[in-house]
């Protein structure tokens, strides 16, 4: 796929990624073309995008009647719920799809977009991490591209073009090590909600926010990069880089590593997935900046101390146990990190809580659709029990 | 061309490029056969080389009666002087022609090799500095690849690979600055030649590493890059990176960078020109170690400081002015060098030399190769009479 402008459906378009996209959109109006844009519940800010791009079909999907009353008396035709989302995701006259929804809400459409035809730029990673096995095989089947708009992903799948991916010897995702990289075990026992949302480097939602502080995010990044480029989890390592300038890198059979760089910016995954294989010209955008060597002067290394982000762990182990562990993974960190948002549990808590959850399973091998609906279901039900019988109890 | 085992004729073969050549081919005996070697000067290596290799063809192109004498002895069969160099680099039986001889040495048989259709892994760069108009023409015109064999520029090839060049917005090439990298001009005044020769990263030739520390090599490896890849001078700039494990980068016109990296060794660019587009495995080969992240811990950058390194600039106004100015300074420099080992001139007169040498030229535009070594010889024959009628007549 080479001609533009390209039609794109965008998942998502009020969140983080959502709103990067559309400004990735309006520097190349001649690229890109918005046709049709869903969203959960930010009304407002929808019915603006509806406003400025037109788009042929929008959806909302927030599932509670007061928003879905809004989003009717706001936006004219909107479609609501999942048969929204999916409408959305499979629309006829669309190239690529841009899977910007977070958390489990990516899976189903993701999956109706892929057996529709539509070149995927996947920003949301719980799809590949529960269901890498499916997504993989159906977008083979239907010759269909997963193009990754994840810093790190994006760094490896440029780090490969032209290359052999039999040659490739590791995987090096890097890592930010987030607000609390030198933190002590007690000092992490303290963190506040607002400490654990000031990310170093990047500006993000809140979930992502989070499991970056926990370095869940980085485990979760390890199972997409096992995913999308097919390497074995043993063969993927992580390497703390508090610059965040080096986004990942692969070393090759030959001892040879190749790296991608830039400034922190999620503006460049998105525009290379949406424009690939062509390179849009960013001078003169104010999109991308430049780097400037003489102002980075300095790029450090260290290794992942796992003992103090267990989250990391956990993920690693979940991903080597495979089944609907990774499932029950995203589930129970979805929930612990909705109870630390809401002040209910300690920063140290949400490692425990996804933990208890874990060993309380009973996994299920090459899980279809239903069944990793249901252990992410069970993970969120039972990492809540866990709160109320363990935490909640202790507090009242 | 991707069959193996690919046949090797090896120009410099005694040389430090030559002997990493035959370290690579003893590592992968199934993958390359020296077929043809031609050394200048050092005949008792060649000749345990021919030994080892058992080539179909070696010459010895030193030019002396008494080593040629030596040769003939030592090597039955041995082929003399410029005919030996041309009937090495042109020998049917051979897919690459490794052009690693020193110097002016390299141009003619070069020539010769992409005019008998052979792939050229090249390591000389003087060949390219002075007559990349004649090369890449001859180069394009016979459909012969020249793969570099430089880690800066094998870094920017490989970087290249699956990319449009179209899409580059600068060439980055890195430089560890040398032995000398933070001295002071009065520092640089009482440089020793002991000191020029111990430079921090890298182990090569005295020429070339005296040119390291004065930078000029750096300087000739910006025209190399132009050459090679086809980028405006104004485009390729020079980061100092003193631990030499970036070994450059490109940043394309989105804002995306890439860059790659390894230990220091020129192993891995020799062996990469050799098998490419194929990445052969080293793993336990002892031939190319892999970076270990946790023991790397941190990458230095810094502008680079042209006022204490004139030569860099001389190199790029040479290059910039173009015509026969770009052998001028190569034969000036040659010579320069020659005097500075020899304890004849300091440090900072090798610059100051070659600045002299440049001044007094007449250039001659698009020069064809008859000009280039014209200009070549007329610079070192002005660089050693400027230095007789300004240092010798000092010391006397």
């Amino acid at each position: 796929m080479t001609d533009f402008p390209r039609r794109i459906a965008l998942l998502g378009s009020t969140g983080s990624i959502g709103r990067q996209t559309l400004d990735v959109v309006r520097c190349f109006p001649e690229h890109f073309r918005v046709v049709a844009l869903a969203a959960r519940s930010n009304v407002s800010l929808l019915a603006q995008q509806v406003q400025e791009f037109a788009p042929m079909l929008t959806a909302c999907f927030a599932g509670t009647p007061e928003i879905e009353q809004e989003a009717k008396q706001a936006i004219p035709g909107v479609v609501l719920g999942e048969e929204g989302l999916l409408a959305v995701a499979t629309y006829p006259d669309v190239d690529i799809v841009v899977a910007a929804t977070s958390g489990l809400m990516g899976l189903t459409p993701t999956l109706a977009a892929i057996k529709a035809g539509k070149t995927i730029a996947l920003a949301n990673k719980e799809t590949l991490v529960m269901a890498g096995h499916l997504v993989m095989a159906a977008a083979q089947s239907e010759g269909v591209s997963i193009l990754p708009v994840d810093s790190e992903h994006s760094a490896i799948w440029q780090c490969l073009r032209g290359e052999n991916t039999a040659e490739i010897n590791r995987l090096i995702l890097t890592a930010s090590g987030g607000p609390f990289r030198l933190a002590t075990l007690d000092q992490l026992r303290a963190v506040t909600v607002e400490q654990a949302l000031d990310h170093p480097t990047w500006s993000m939602g809140p979930k992502i926010t989070v499991d970056s502080a926990t370095l869940m995010n980085k485990g979760l990044e390890v199972l997409e990069a096992h995913w999308l480029f097919g390497i074995p989890y043993d063969r993927i390592n992580v390497v703390v880089h508090p610059e965040s300038i080096i986004h990942s890198m692969v070393e090759f059979v030959d001892g040879s590593l190749k790296m991608q760089a830039s400034l922190p910016s999620m503006h460049l995954p998105i525009q290379d997935a949406l424009s690939y294989p062509v390179r849009l010209n960013t001078n003169g955008t104010g999109l991308v900046s430049k780097l400037d060597w003489a102002e980075v002067a300095r790029l450090n290394f260290e290794t992942l101390d796992i003992t103090r982000f267990p989250c990391f762990r956990l993920a690693f182990e979940a991903a080597k146990r495979g089944g609907t562990y990774p499932c029950v993974l995203v589930g129970a960190d979805e929930e612990a990190v909705a109870l630390f948002l809401a002040g209910k549990i300690g920063f140290l808590e949400i490692a425990k809580l996804i933990e208890a959850v874990l060993e309380r399973h009973h996994p299920v091998a090459q899980p279809d659709v239903p069944a990793i609906l249901e252990a992410c279901t069970w993970a969120r039900r039972t990492a809540q029990e866990f709160y109320e019988a363990t935490y909640q109890r202790k507090i009242s």
